[in-house]
Order: structure tokens, then C-alpha cells, then sequence
């Protein structure tokens, strides 16, 4: 019997709509069922992230949470993207000392200015957290906020990181991506709240992660508006504003987002208070901490290390709920293709 | 001849057909050309508006501007609620101050606490800034953010303005609700960028604007991140950390945001750096004042008004550009209906 005469056979016909509803039901569940993360391997940490959105977007759950404050925060260096061994915003800082050198003479006498140019990092590091923000301040301010901006785009587009010989910007986390994605999918509002600078991190902001400039959260330097030449425009003066670092994040969320986060993704115990704040809310909470465990793939550092130190936050962990990520564990990838 | 016999015709089945075609294609036209702003009076204004909305949301406009780019800042005081004769908060300060008085005995003695609660307002008056930021200080500080946000909550939901007889949040401006929900309908994130408190307006930008808090900016106080009886807590501090006001406005659009709007509304001489930054930018931008010009609907008030002073505003507007927004004239309708 040929198909055309089959097609002309009631009973047939019948066949064939039941067979194409079944495919769509068949489909459909698919699409459903297609996994969020599938840069996250099987285990604790992707099963409490799982249940934790369907519990607080499920209408019929207990702990459903209306969109409007479904906040999610995560830090940026470590938890986003690379910040082994060194913050990529020093070596922006570090590098762009050299490129000023020749307007400022007086570094070739003047610490830590002159151990960095002679590439003497021992001095600068003993120069400690003073030193280190005389530098951030003659490299982040004096400039409008456009100088700037094209400042940090210019050195991340050129600048590869010493390991991977690939841009900073290419060595974000493909499973926090995948995250992100996920969590926006289901009505989140995503943030960064880390102790960078936050004009650094709105440079790239939008096109890593796809957080837009205003939904970031950082340190930042006293600005100031000025009439320049007729033009109205922001100039950065060398003082800092804020701090958004460890007890200062809790309080750049109030200021900044004025909601507490029902989620919190941190990688140090920097992040504890932004946790510990996010944690303490009413209802279902998430707090996680991605644990560096990946030599091999990334790197492997934690309770000693002198950027990102995890420690007290690793013993805490399992008292107080908190998710700690083993990266080599429950990632499958760590950074997208090339 | 009936109508079933008519239907079965086929060039009558035809005619239905294409008037059914002619009907939706009618119906959409209307649809599209409903009228979004319908609490504004054709004018300069309107029309203004609506030039601009479709300029830059034409992609085959020169003047098209992402919708990442869309940003929006209103003013408070003045702008999106009644400001005259007096701003709210300073208004809420007051009551707080006459609250607060039993567990302050020192106030009796204390200026300008000692005017306030005898009603010697031209006391109050002569205290200055610095009294009224004492007053402000006293009030706004020293509690959680939980504890400032209900008492400011449970003031809006009990008091009434003394000329209308009606909740502060009940005096917002129709034509600028409209104006909000058709900048959002066409790609905009509208923020308020006002001199007033950031946590004060929170409480209520969501319900009465549809501006949620992570899109409010303000001035602020410093405040801590503490553990209060085994409690994380934000306690607010008795000191100022900005003031979003005037200069600090591009700055706090730059902070905050990190966007330079492209269109900016105002009201008085205080929103003028705000208006000139946003205006500086490139390509097609929009800035806006509304004149209070209506004494029998709300106020009229501008050149030497002791709040929204509006005069080198209105000086300046012709020949920058800028649109001032005559309430008697423009707005058909002031407030919403009861």
C-alpha cells in the first residue's frame, strides 16, 4: 500500500496525530529536563543548587520567594575568574606604573614606586597594604571615568595571564557561567559584590558574565563632577570612597542593591560576612564557596595562601550549611573554548 | 435570503474573511496608536517625549540607542511626588524627633531640638544645615536597617499631608507614572537619583513607582555590618557617607549606575548638573524640569521658593535645550485617583 493511500486511511490518520502529540509531550520533557549545568558534575554542590531554585521558585513550596528578591551575589577574583597568583587588577596596576614612569621621574627614587620598576617585587610586597594603595592610587585616579575605562579595556584586551597565555577575560569559570545563566533563567537578579574596583570590574562586566554595570558592586575611589574645557564630566581623585572587602560587603549590598541577597557565591573569607549577612535572612538560603583544589586545571591553593585565603570559612562550612565547591571535584570544565 | 444560506456562498465568505482582516489590522493600529501618555496635554513637552522614545528606539533611527544603554533618571522631591512646602523626610524627621523625645530628656535644653518640640519652627529654621542635620542624624541613625525601614513604613502608612489630606505616596504625579511605564514598555531602566535618603525612598519606590531599590540612588549615612546577639545585622551610623545632590548627582549616576543616562527629569536648580552631564553625552539625550506653575491642583513655586528652587534652571533652559515641563499646562491630571 503506498503512503499517500495510508495517509487517506482514517483509522491511520489517527495513528499518526497520536503518534506526533506523544513526540511533543516526548520533546517537550526533554527541553524540561535538560540539564541546567552541564558543566557541573553530579554531587552535593549541583544538588543543593538545583533544589535550592526549585524550592524558591516553585509556587507550591514553602519557600518560594517572590522574583523581585531573588538576589543573587557573587564575588568576582576567585569566584568568577582567575585571581591566582596575583588580582589581575594589581598586574593592571603594577603594569600601568611602568607605562606612567616616564611622566613621573620622581618614582626612580621613591618606594615602592622604584622596587617595582626595577622589578625588585620582594620591596614591593614588604611595602604592604600601604604601599600597594599608593600605587592603586596613582593608577586609578587622576583621570575622567571615559580615560579610564579605556584604560582597562586597552590593557585586558592586549594583557594575557602568565599560565594560561590566554586574556583575563577568557578565564572565567564556564560552570559559573552556566550558573548565572541558570539562575537568571528562573527570575534572579545577579550581582557582583567583590572587594575590586568597581569602574575595573564594569569594564567587562556585562560581557563576562552578563552583568550589567549596574548590578556591580565594588570598591571604589572618590569621584568628582568637573566642567572640563566645557564638558561636563567625572574626574577620579585619589581617595578612596569605599572598601567592599569582607564586613564591607554586607554594607555595599545594603547601600547598593538595599535588599539582602538570598544567595551568595564567595571563593575566600573575605566572603564570610556577605554569607554570614545572606545566610541569617528569613527563609531558604544559599551560601557557597568555591575551594581552588585544581592544580592541574587551574590552581591549588587555600588555607596559606597569600590571595584568597580560605580558612576559617573551610571550618565553619559544615556547621553552618555552607557549600564548599571543590573545583577539580564538581566541575567538569573551568574555563569555556578557547 | 438567511444568513446560513449567505455564509455558505463563497464570494460572501470571502467578504467576511477580508473584513476580519481589516478589523485586526484596525484593531493593532489602535492598539499601537493608544495614546501612552494620556495624563499629558499636547505641547512642547509631550511631544518631546514621544520624538525622543521613538528616536532612539528606531533601529533605523540615527539616533538608536541600545536598550543596554536606556537609562532614565528622575529626581524625587519635586519630580515623581509633592516636595511643598516642606520635603517629606525632613517632615518624617520631625515626627521622629517628637517621638523619640521621652527617651531624650537632653533635648529639652538642646538646640534646635528644644524649637522643635515647642513648635518654635523659625528657631528650627535659623539652626541652618547644620541644625537640620542634626536633627537627621538623631533620627535616621543608631538602629538596624530593619528598625529604620518599618518606622519609615509605618509613618507613610499613617500620615497625611496637611493640603490634600492624603498619604505622602498617594501624591505622586499620574503624567510621571505613565511617563515611567512608557520608558519601561520601550527598553528603559528608570532610576530615581534624588538628594533625598536612599533607605527613606526604598521603602516605598517599588509600590508607588515600580522603581525597584537596587535602582534608587540617594544620599546615605555610613553604615556597619555587625553580629548583634549572635544576629547579623546593617546598624546605620550618625554620620554621612554622600550627599546625592546637586554635583554629587553625576557622581552618584556614576557610582551607582555606571552609566551616563539619556534622559534625565528634574525640578529645580539642584537636578542641573545631573541634567548637564546627561546632556553631555553623545549622541541624541533628553533633560526635563517641571515647573510648578499650579496652585489650585498642587503649588506654584520656583525662582526664590525656600524648596525646589527652580531659577537658573529656567534661565538657562531655552538655550540649552532643556524641556520645562509646566504642570498647569502639560498635565491634564496631577495625581492618581483615589
Amino acid at each position: 500500500m503506498y503512503l499517500t493511500q495510508l495517509m487517506t486511511q482514517s483509522r491511520f490518520r489517527f495513528l499518526i496525530s497520536g503518534f506526533v502529540a506523544i513526540l511533543a509531550v516526548f520533546l517537550c520533557s526533554v527541553s524540561y529536563a535538560a540539564d541546567p549545568l552541564p558543566s557541573w558534575n553530579d554531587g552535593t554542590a549541583k544538588e543543593a543548587i538545583l533544589y535550592f531554585v526549585n524550592a524558591v521558585t516553585d509556587k507550591n513550596s514553602k519557600d518560594y520567594v517572590e522574583p523581585a528578591e531573588r538576589i543573587a551575589t557573587f564575588d568576582n577574583d576567585g569566584t568568577l575568574w582567575v585571581e591566582y597568583p596575583m588580582y589581575t587588577q594589581v598586574l593592571f596596576a603594577f603594569d600601568r606604573v611602568k607605562k606612567l614612569a616616564p611622566q613621573h621621574p620622581e618614582w626612580k627614587i621613591k618606594q615602592p614606586f622604584k622596587a617595582l620598576l626595577e622589578g625588585d617585587m620582594k620591596t614591593v610586597g614588604a611595602s604592604g597594604m600601604k604601599g600597594l594603595m599608593e600605587i592603586v592610587m596613582a593608577t586609578h585616579s587622576g583621570m575622567s571615568a571615559a580615560e579610564f575605562e579605556k584604560e582597562v579595556s586597552d590593557w585586558l584586551a592586549t594583557t594575557q595571564q602568565a599560565k594560561f597565555k590566554r586574556l583575563y577575560t577568557e578565564l572565567i569559570y564556564q560552570p559559573q557561567l552556566e550558573l548565572l545563566d541558570y539562575l537568571r533563567a528562573n527570575g534572579f537578579k545577579t550581582f557582583i559584590v567583590s572587594g575590586g574596583g568597581i569602574a575595573f570590574m564594569r569594564t567587562f562586566s556585562e560581557k563576562a558574565y552578563g552583568i550589567s554595570p549596574e548590578q556591580v558592586v565594588g570598591s571604589s575611589v572618590v569621584a568628582e563632577f568637573q566642567v572640563k574645557d566645557g564638558k561636563p564630566v567625572i574626574i577620579r581623585q585619589p581617595k578612596i570612597a569605599f572598601i567592599n572587602d569582607k564586613a564591607g560587603k554586607p554594607v555595599g549590598i545594603y547601600q547598593h542593591i538595599g535588599r539582602r541577597p538570598i544567595l551568595a557565591f564567595g571563593n575566600s573569607d573575605s566572603d564570610i560576612q556577605m554569607i554570614e549577612y545572606t545566610m541569617a535572612g528569613e527563609g531558604r538560603r544559599l551560601g557557597l564557596f568555591v575551594h581552588h583544589t585544581d592544580e592541574e586545571r587551574e590552581y591549588s591553593y587555600d588555607r596559606k595562601s597569600h590571595v584568597g585565603t580560605l580558612d576559617k570559612a573551610l571550618d565553619r562550612a559544615a556547621a553552618e550549611g555552607w557549600i564548599i565547591v571543590d573545583m577539580k571535584k564538581d566541575w567538569k570544565k573551568v574555563f569555556p573554548e578557547n
